[in-house]
């Protein structure tokens, strides 16, 4: 069995037919290294957040959490599954600009940091807060006035839902009091996604701290925290590269000393998400229908985009194709052109346009599109034309391990409730 | 309680109360108004099949059915979703370019009507066919040579992973012979979707039947069943108009007629999906926050794309704005522009951009979009930040049924398993 058909250390073919298809694989060595590739390299005061949005198993969350990684969460279920992880209280933050009473009050009865993203935000946590008995500690989320280039999606200098203008933090200047149980602690600023330039993500970061440091004078707020965002890429399009980690560091660092030594005790957060488990996981599926079209081929796939919207071509309207491989064996064919297709009852559904592989590719082959260990199965349409979630698969030390059962059909229509109209 | 602020006969404050938010409410009597509205008037040998891909809850269906209206599905899911709808094996049709060998094989022992959109997949049929010591009643469906205008997404002329081509069809002169356990019965094309011109739905019809004519002929295969596909439309958009019942009856019934007077035993099909259910749900967000940013209002909302990702903008690159309105109460303020987000961390969850809303719009009111009632949920990313599928709810005879329970933590973290990497 060659490394190409392979996931981790694990044939593909024995993964197949121990899980089935369509599977999502993810490689824990992967992890592993993107992990620790930044932590052993970046400044020891800044702590790693792993985003649960872009992955949110609860055994994803527990090897990340197992290596070091705090956790950053954005609803009630991705809080209890970074707890069930074991993930501490003081090492959550929760985000996100519509968060419920339910996720406010559970985050204070946990003394678990909130990110807030506006004003009636703020008051709602006092009011709140004051209702538990408690003092709530609040991270400021900053919507900057400047933009940044070289994202996949500008944050900064745009209206936007997220946090709060930096002109109009400038022009609260009773912030620090006029909320009696709340307790302000820092800012945080998101710049944008995808970032894949090294420079580009230092200059951000640079500004970030300023701006930090900036309103925490001018609105006497203490850094104890100062979250930067993070929104570090993953290649997946031809003409993209990978970051360099090494490069990285090495343009983070001094300005993390930098600040590190005018603010020793500020604890500096980085989120990571895309980054930290993107290149880990494998998208396999398998082959059913080999056909023609017009001249086109098309292997037709028992998953598609009802898995992996992405691979549809994000940031983009042009078709972009990730990384696709043929899994289960070796082919000396030559390599030719395939339309790679789902399930689904529309031409929309293709995971890979015009994507090379071997030219006899057949029924029962399986293909993985790799890079997939991000915004997967939880960021696309699973329930469409009701095939349900895929089961998901965690390779590590070398062993398989189910970390989400696939959808049948009791799974997907328990919810729902049958009435009489006769 | 005004006309505005009801959905069917129920007052959105009774509904938001009983069953919370974001919620999905579907209103009977416009289903059975758009059901009973084109059978009435449509020539009587032509069946009407709803398309569970549309929305697939088991109630929606059975009211459907109740109604008259049979069934096309496209998963095991869908077929057993008919069937506890009530729906009788020979009123069922399975469509899909990515049958499973299972899916194949509920068809043949139940007797369900196969649509098949490759060679590959019909040796399959015929081998399962044989296993079971059955015949398998097969529908061809064709891609074919010509295309159309007028629809959203084109499905003839062009390379496509659905039917086979009419070109390879023409040339397989041994089809209805070469395969001893499959009868051929007839033929499907489907021309696109989202047509809102009775002209071209009428030309697209008469091209199809001749088309089936003519293959037929050919090929030797009787005309027991001629599927004419579907793909009406909804008029969402500024500038578009709902298709006119009548009018549409007027241009297919003579084209029918004349058919149905050579063919009096052919069965005649229609597809109706978002035809049926379209206009008639209402997806229903509770404001949680309103903010400015940079001079833009945004009302951020419990709800937005991982329930509805149509609304951010259907079969264009511009952002257009499904009918949205506020749905609690009525309001005397002036209507001024809103920007109506959802919980999700990126600036892509929008779901009304510039929308006018009045400018009193305030934490706790409920903003509906309309025209939702088709492609909401089973369409979108709901486990995206793990918020989970939301409630449903079908008011029909002035009762307000759940019909799909909402997504909890337990019910999201049911199927993950947590392994422990210490």
């Amino acid at each position: 069995m060659s490394e190409s058909t392979s996931v981790g250390t694990v044939p593909v073919s024995e993964l197949v037919e121990r899980f089935g298809t369509p599977l999502y694989v993810y490689d824990g060595a992967r992890i592993t290294e993107q992990f620790r590739g930044l932590r052993d390299r970046l400044h020891p005061a800044v702590e790693m957040f792993y985003s649960l949005k872009a992955n949110p198993n609860v055994s994803i969350c527990a090897l990340l959490h197992s290596l070091g990684a705090r956790a950053e969460v954005s609803s009630l279920t991705e809080l209890v599954t970074a707890q069930r992880a074991g993930v501490p209280a003081e090492q959550i933050m929760f985000l996100g600009p519509g968060k419920s009473h339910y996720e406010i009050a559970a985050c204070l009865k946990e003394e678990i940091t909130l990110i807030c993203e506006s004003f009636g935000e703020l008051a709602l946590i006092d009011e709140l807060a004051e209702g538990l008995a408690t003092t709530a500690r609040v991270v400021l989320r900053v919507n900057p006035s400047f933009a940044v280039k070289g994202s996949g999606l500008t944050m900064g200098g745009k209206p936007r839902q997220f946090g709060i203008d930096e002109a109009a933090l400038l022009a609260a200047d009773d912030l620090a009091t006029r909320h009696r149980h709340v307790r302000l602690v820092g800012f945080q600023a998101y710049m944008g996604t995808r970032f894949l330039d090294e420079d580009m993500i230092a200059a951000n970061t640079e500004r970030i701290l300023e701006l930090a440091e900036r309103l925490g004078a001018h609105l006497g707020v203490p850094l104890e925290v100062v979250d930067v965002g993070g929104g570090l890429g993953v290649a997946y399009f031809p003409g993209e590269r990978d970051l360099d980690v090494a490069a990285l560091a090495d343009r983070l660092n001094p300005i993390f000393t930098r600040f590190h030594d005018r603010y020793p005790a500020t604890r500096l957060v980085m989120e990571l998400g895309r980054y930290l488990v993107g290149h880990s996981g494998t998208y396999a599926v398998q082959v059913r229908y080999v056909k023609e079209s017009m001249g086109e081929r098309f292997a037709v796939a028992d998953g598609g985009t009802n898995h992996h919207m992405a691979a549809v071509g994000i940031g983009s309207f042009v078709k972009r194709n990730f990384p696709m491989r043929l899994l289960n064996r070796d082919s000396a064919a030559e390599g030719v052109k395939w339309n790679v297709t789902g399930p689904l009852c529309t031409p929309n559904d293709t995971i890979g346009k015009a994507v090379e592989l071997p030219a006899d590719l057949a029924p029962g082959d399986v293909v993985g599109v790799e890079r997939s260990g991000a915004y997967g199965p939880t960021a696309s349409p699973v329930h469409f034309l009701s095939h349900g979630y895929p089961a998901e698969v965690l390779v590590h030390d070398g062993e398989a391990r189910l970390i989400r059962t696939r959808d049948d059909v009791e799974s997907m229509l328990a919810a729902q409730i049958l009435h009489d109209f006769h």
